[in-house]
């Protein structure tokens, strides 16, 4: 079974999660602890970031959109152009492409990225480590930039079914796995836009978003309404 | 003709250029200030990120590994598995496409990029902008910096003829991207690695090379061994 180091509160390992769920691939889970890399670790992935992604033939792929396209051409082709998550158009597959890094990269940087590292990683660090109170400066920008990501996927989904195009995409997975994590904290302001709002709870309501659902850190449980699917 | 909205110092420029020639794709370069974003240029691209690619039908590809698939599916695999710059296999394509990011991301943010900044970008906006002299620190940073992800490209290239497999592919065009950027600066430290040397003058022989070799910046002439073949 291929293994994925991954921490529940990593946007990139959610994706991949959500990915393999839908092409049906079960995986082995192996919790990272982020805030400490061990050189084992770092001889996976000299990068450094989660997830790592151990396939049965031992191949080692690192990064969540990199994961991505692994599966899709060891896996997704084989299901054919319905259940695909990339489309079979150039055009299409850059716009999905870029809408992954939007949310994975950019949207995880400005929102998710601070929350999990103010409200998770420096509780868990001793202060000479970069650990200690949460800073206030730093939630606040997070609170501010995901109205405007709210808006964006808000934007996009009232264009088109799936936010990259006429079906859903890797860019749908890649924004509802960001959202799940700030959604994990109680920290997306639902009422900020209807048709955002409105596009999560179709992508919540998949089969393949169940086992995000579940997830439980340890020291910080879930927001009330977080595994609702009528929140 | 496509166009490409480019800086000559941006690293993800350069790598599309390569790709561009390597695919015998002419285009008509069209010079950006990414110092000053226009509303104009965030409308193509949203993340306010070069390059831009507006292909003959208009379709507007932005980001540079997105670019490189984009081109790769449109042109490269009509030239068939020997010129195509990712393998096909898919182990080899993740470690391909980890390699792209890890120069065209991780190694331009810590060393291209500040360099840039403090030599280029910051001389040409007004101090309310951010204008000013350069900081000492940064390009410190940028010298220290260097010196790892040189021995790292001389390490990958004594295991491999190409950086991430057998032949030469998008990996080996990302990483000269960036270190041709440095070079041009006069801030390669070629003295560091020797198998790194012996690779980039592997690399900058490839007729592909040729019109980077030609850039001149605006007030900032490049160091005199740049265009040199025997550097």
């Amino acid at each position: 079974m291929p293994v994925l180091r991954h921490f529940p509160l990593s946007a990139g390992s959610r994706f991949v999660r959500l990915v393999c769920a839908e092409y049906g691939v079960t995986l082995e889970l192996a919790e990272e602890t982020p805030w400490v890399r061990s050189d084992d670790f770092l001889e996976l992935n000299p990068a450094g970031t989660l997830p790592v992604f151990i396939d049965d033939n031992e191949a080692v792929i690192a990064g969540a959109a990199i994961i991505a396209e692994y599966l899709l051409e060891t896996r997704g082709e084989r299901l054919g152009e319905q259940q695909s998550l990339l489309s079979a158009d150039p055009v299409e597959r850059a716009e999905t492409r870029r809408l992954v890094s939007w949310f994975l990269d950019k949207m995880d940087a400005e929102v998710a990225s601070y929350l999990v590292n103010e409200k998770v990683y420096k509780r868990r660090l001793a202060p000479s480590e970069g650990g200690g109170a949460p800073d206030a400066a730093a939630i606040r920008a997070a609170r501010a930039n995901i109205r405007y990501h709210m808006r964006y996927i808000g934007y996009l989904s009232a264009r088109r079914d799936g936010l990259a195009g006429r079906d859903i995409s890797l860019a749908d997975l890649a924004a509802a796995a960001v959202l799940s994590v700030v959604d994990y904290m109680g920290e997306v302001p639902w009422e900020e836009d209807a048709g955002a709002k409105a596009w999560y709870a179709r992508i919540k309501s998949r089969p393949s978003f169940r086992a995000l659902l579940a997830d439980q850190v340890r020291g910080l449980p879930a927001a009330t309404h977080y595994a609702d699917l009528d929140f």
